[in-house]
């Protein structure tokens, strides 16, 4: 994939500075995405219509091989070590960049806001002027993802429904042992669930994030990952959101189950649930504003007479948190679906996933993954959505 | 774990700040080691003499529960909504973050040299002072283990045996087809390898990083991953480095293997590596120069005419990176054992991992993990080290 830098030419033109820097871990989904390449420990990136990588004599030649830049270079090509010996290992540093910045015509930086606070000033002590990107370009360019990078995240998302239909079959086997689920006679817990979880996205070439499956006033916290013997009757939220390990992208997914009876009040919040989530499916498509789709949840919580953070900035129960966020390289990026009015672009991979939260009953969550088209979506999610359980 | 916070106390008091501030992802190490908290998003730490969390509605209540906080705050306790209202929500947010300074009596602050720039040039524009510690403080801290998290790392690396003896049963089970190495009628291959590696690390309940399954020339490149059909009769590098999921501790290990007959180079390597690694091990003890140890691997490397970047800091072969590092809550954390002269003390808990590499003959590492003492060291490492495989 050659991504289409031409916003990003245009980001540099109207701030006036000569590049876009990145110095972060070799995973950072910007530099990955810009620069082709990753690699354990941080490395840097410069950006000036040109891509130019300085990396460690470590990742050198693994660099020079398969990263889609114009130039790789080291830091022993600008006179690294007499730099530390003469400034310092991190004021030696900043000159060393300071120079490859220089050889490069770059007298003047942009940086995503994450960039580090420590080379940001020592590189403006060097009179390298420094200014944060605040808003993002990159995640901006990210958020319209090519048709590769949208296989890719559905190839992620099969994989992450193969590890669902594992949770959901252990859930359905298991019996009731002394008021805790059981499954051939060792108590099923909420730890068993996601080691399985994980085994299976494994073995699909995913690698290892948190899961969460969280049962009863666990699953009342949306991050609480869960722990202990799941219990029949209770609400059970699997949340599961790998990364194939030899594209990088992300898919996320979550289902709400209950083995058993559920009460009156978890299946009226999980078919309010669907409600919310169908609302606001209905609501996407390219031109629209983000804010419309959180709207649209929190109208269907709020005329069932439920709380809202939108109702109520201080409520620890009812739907607290957004409604939804872009995937791709990572698994939190651009576009937010919250309060604020981002408009939604074709290409943009977002997760819709309203809830609701109780410490005294429990937490229900139903989360798709969709990619917003000119006119609607497209729903990269096929897991079927129920909360009574079955052996898929 | 109480951890002393003296020399933060002292470091504050020296460069004459209010506090020390970290805003982070909530699994980064300094703020885990600082709040005792861990959460999927990120939130803020102040430290002033007393430790004050700010954390989203989402984990305010898991934060209440099982944060190491005098005071544990949200945004909406700042006026948060209107702040964004009224400034848009990057800017917005920084008049949050210094309503929340304010209220702790912190005018000024130091934050670790990868603090993001973007918040710290917003809350300078702020009037809050932001520094940054260039050296890390808390990282110097962190280097000192307790007991406790030391039997933390012990705990990681006795799974990470236990996965290594898997592997090396896999490599001893293997037979040639064909000039690679099969198991089972299937090719062996690292990929194979290494999901039996992680599999294994996840029953331990150990998440899962990467791993490092190289043969041949793939491991002449040390931070290549590995890939494709395990051959007979070439040098295998293992390198696994699990991190704990309950205590978020790492370990790491490193073995080389060769199934069949290595060529004399490879064996003789292998000797020089381990004699390498023993006169590193001889080295170490409180009060050492981490200098002397890397000098110590160099000396043995160079003696047999071997290239070092210590030598020639442009050579592509031979011993290509440093020593070790230390291993804690990060995997690569203070003190590094480079060319850089930090003096050791009892507690820190380093890798000694001298290697030796070359497109044209393939790589060889040995890596072991150890505690520094007062008169030398204690090994956490108990995994044999044979080129030849065995099933263990």
């Amino acid at each position: 994939m050659d991504p289409d830098l031409s916003k990003l030419d245009g980001f540099l033109n109207e701030v006036d500075v000569d590049g876009y820097l990145i110095e972060a871990d070799g995973d950072a989904a910007d530099q990955r995405y810009l620069s082709g390449f990753t690699a354990p420990d941080p490395f840097v990136t410069l950006y000036t219509g040109e891509t130019h990588l300085l990396v460690s004599a470590l990742e050198y030649g693994r660099a020079k091989r398969t990263a889609r830049a114009e130039t790789v270079e080291r830091h022993a090509d600008y006179d690294h070590r007499s730099n530390v010996a003469e400034y310092g290992s991190h004021e030696g540093k900043y000159r060393t960049l300071a120079a490859f910045f220089d050889a490069h015509g770059a007298g003047s930086v942009a940086v995503p806001a994450d960039f580090p606070i420590g080379t940001a000033d020592g590189l403006r002590r060097c009179d390298v002027a420094v200014q944060a990107d605040i808003d993002g370009v990159l995640g901006e360019i990210r958020a319209r993802k090519h048709a590769e990078e949208v296989e890719h995240i559905r190839a992620a998302q099969r994989a992450n429904e193969s590890a669902m239909a594992r949770a959901e079959k252990l859930l359905a086997a298991a019996e009731t042992v002394d008021g805790t689920l059981s499954l051939d006679d060792e108590p099923l817990t909420a730890e068993r669930v996601k080691r399985e979880i994980e085994i299976e996205l494994l073995r699909n070439d995913c690698a290892l994030d948190e899961t969460i499956v969280a049962c009863g006033a666990d699953a009342a916290d949306p991050h609480d990952r869960g722990s202990g013997p799941l219990r029949p009757d209770e609400a059970i939220i699997v949340d599961i959101f790998p990364c194939s390990k030899e594209t990088g992208y992300y898919a996320d997914m979550t289902r709400t189950f209950c083995v058993g009876e559920p009460s009156d009040t978890i299946e009226r919040w999980y078919d309010l649930t669907l409600e919310a989530q169908t609302a606001a499916l209905d609501a996407i498509e390219a031109g629209v504003s983000a804010s419309d789709v959180h709207d649209a949840v929190c109208d269907v919580y709020e005329a069932a007479g439920l709380p809202t953070l939108r109702a109520d900035e201080t409520t620890e129960t009812g739907f607290i948190h957004t409604t939804g966020h872009g995937v791709g390289l990572d698994i939190h990026e651009y576009p937010r679906i919250s309060e604020e009015p981002i408009e939604l672009e074709a290409g943009n991979v977002v997760t819709v996933e309203p809830g609701l939260y109780d410490p005294a009953v429990g937490g229900v969550r139903i989360e798709d993954l969709v990619v917003v088209t000119e006119d609607g979506h497209e729903n990269l999610t096929e897991y079927p959505k129920a909360l009574a359980v079955e052996s898929r």
